[in-house]
């Protein structure tokens, strides 16, 4: 594994075709601030702009993976102004955080390495795929400080782990064993702590081996748009679209003659050549 | 416990801090009537008010938690009038009702003590935790009976236990048993009968302690707003006023300055003040 | 078993009240086509007008249930012309099957008879019930030939299997066993190969008895629709309209007769006379 930026609250690094994104904050068990927001979304636009990334995971340095806001600033750390241009509530910061992974165009697997609070499992849910460690736990900590649940969450997690486990963990302030989380479908699998990274590329190379990227990047976006459509009408005109456009691409006529000479497929295509617009 | 309404088809009754709304007419296996559905919504209304109701517990008195609408009239039972104003459909009973409880803001456990069909059903499926007795049974017997599932039931079951359940078991019009409904995810525990409602007063218990009042009616709120939202935009909004009005808050500096103490919350503020409007 | 027509890409059989929808190019493992598109639609219209057809099973004919689009065209299979109307991209042709389906007044058991990949597999989604053969297998191929899923299933993927299933195995191309379909949910039943038509009958035919046919078509349709609606508001006013047209209809004096005497009802009405519109 190479790190390719200098230090940082959240460092980017590769294995080959996977960017590692890691919350780098040890010390402070990786809490997130406005800087950890603002490196978050640099961090992903460099990665979509990357056409030699195919995957991502998320992650942690130390034994923790987030230990949610930093508190440094005490009673005053959810202090915010009002939009200067609005004049209304400024945008929350995880949610920009959240809204960033979201838009990926390339899967993001979180590697919960340890112990998640507040944001800290918020920003995770618009992941893909959750693995953690054994030592990881789920603090759904909002209604013991005061606060409510954000980083979009109220969208992601009864989709996740549907509505009555959503409405017990984040309603009661619950604190969740990785046990639980699996059970109730937040996470996909549970490993001892030092298999979770190895054990997240491995899943996220399985996700890039063979696939087109374009074919991910839309695909991906799809499934997580029409989520949140109001019927199967609006999938069948935004994927009409794709496959309109996808029909005459390079990469379908890669993509089939590879299937019937039964070969791996080398697809010509690049994300960062742009996708076409399938929402208009 | 102690009654604190007089005999009624509904009775208000309460566990400290908890309300136990019940259904109260067991010589008719606590049938649905219109005086029913009214005095729903009036001990709703009672519970939101009172700032000393953390949590409501529904359940039935007898052996039945709710045999559906009440029969006395026969073929005449679902026989309504034009809405006098519009000339249009009335609202069906049930879903206001459901409404009801759907718009509560303190969480709402079922306490499901024994058989429970037709709208007894669909009621319960806008509280947030079901708990049942070994000897509940579920009855979707709309199609048997020439109707369809009210209650706003055809937008709440889905969510709970998938489509393919739901479809198999409101068209197939199926008696279903407190196993298979623990299976498939209407209920989150099967307890014998004379533990459901101290099983769900404890449930609710754990909802109320330690949290801010006010956190966890918006959070309620959310939660349910945002299963309904077409993308996690819309939660970024309403969350980022939620954030922005709760970070100013007392119940935010007693919340981080007790996480910080080490110590319980004992929270200032109250829902009866009042709550910001996220759904602007 | 009686086939009544004629041998064609989509054979149309009966089981006494139960259609039987036969997928039927054993020689080319059924893959679909767009004469095969244009059948389902017919075949789908048939059972919709005929009132002695109570519930629709979807099989195939030999050892595959469908094999996907038909690559006889190689490369140029997925090429499409622009709409000469709009001059837009044309509707997909799997969405178009697929949406036939979601619109059927019968409810829909796919008894999926061996391997389905593509539009083998999407074309299933709108199905009520999913039963497979231990010798099926799910090929969510499509980012493996560049293209992206359709057939409306980036709407119905992610409701049946949740988001993060559905992203890992469309994303990833992967080929799913019966049994992890069995798990995930895709799927209600693995059985062996010679009893899927078989148990799929049987389900479907428990969906017809003692159920109205009005009933059932108006159930299946809110569900679905519910499915995709905002808010539980939505689906109240939806459910007061057929309350209130339901609560006078024959139907109901017949079922509502019938339970107080213990006895089987005899529905008098039919889904051919025409069904109220619930979605004004």
């Amino acid at each position: 594994m190479t790190s390719i930026a200098t230090e940082s609250v959240v460092q980017l690094e590769r294995d080959g075709e996977i960017a590692i994104v890691r919350l780098n904050r040890p010390d402070r068990l990786n809490a997130f601030t406005l800087e950890v927001r603002d490196r978050i979304i640099e961090v992903f636009d460099e990665c979509d702009a990357d056409d030699t990334i195919r995957a991502i995971v998320l992650t942690g340095t130390g034994r923790a993976f987030c230990a949610g806001a930093d508190l440094a600033k005490g009673g005053d750390t959810f202090v915010t102004e009002d939009d200067p241009d609005s004049g209304e509530a400024p945008p929350d910061s995880g949610g920009q955080a959240s809204l960033r992974i979201y838009r990926s165009t390339k899967p993001v697997i979180a590697a919960i390495n340890g112990p998640a609070a507040g944001v800290g499992v918020t920003m995770t849910l618009p992941a893909d795929i959750r693995i953690a460690s054994d030592t990881a736990k789920f603090g759904f900590v909002f209604t013991r400080r005061g606060l409510v649940p954000e980083a979009c969450s109220t969208w992601f997690l009864p989709r996740i782990v549907g509505i009555s486990t959503a409405v017990e963990w984040a309603v009661g302030g619950k604190m969740v064993s990785a046990a639980e989380a699996l059970e109730r479908g937040l996470v996909r699998e549970v490993v001892p702590a030092d298999e979770v990274l190895p054990r997240a590329i491995e899943v996220a190379r399985e996700l890039a081996t063979g696939t087109s990227p374009v074919s991910v990047a839309l695909t991906r976006q799809l499934m997580w748009r029409m989520l949140g459509a109001d019927s199967p009408e609006v999938a069948h005109r935004a994927e009409s679209i794709a496959i309109h456009v996808r029909g005459t691409s390079a990469d379908v006529r890669e993509g089939v003659a590879a299937f019937l000479d039964k070969r791996q497929p080398d697809f010509p295509q690049s994300v960062s050549d742009g996708l076409p617009d399938l929402f208009r």
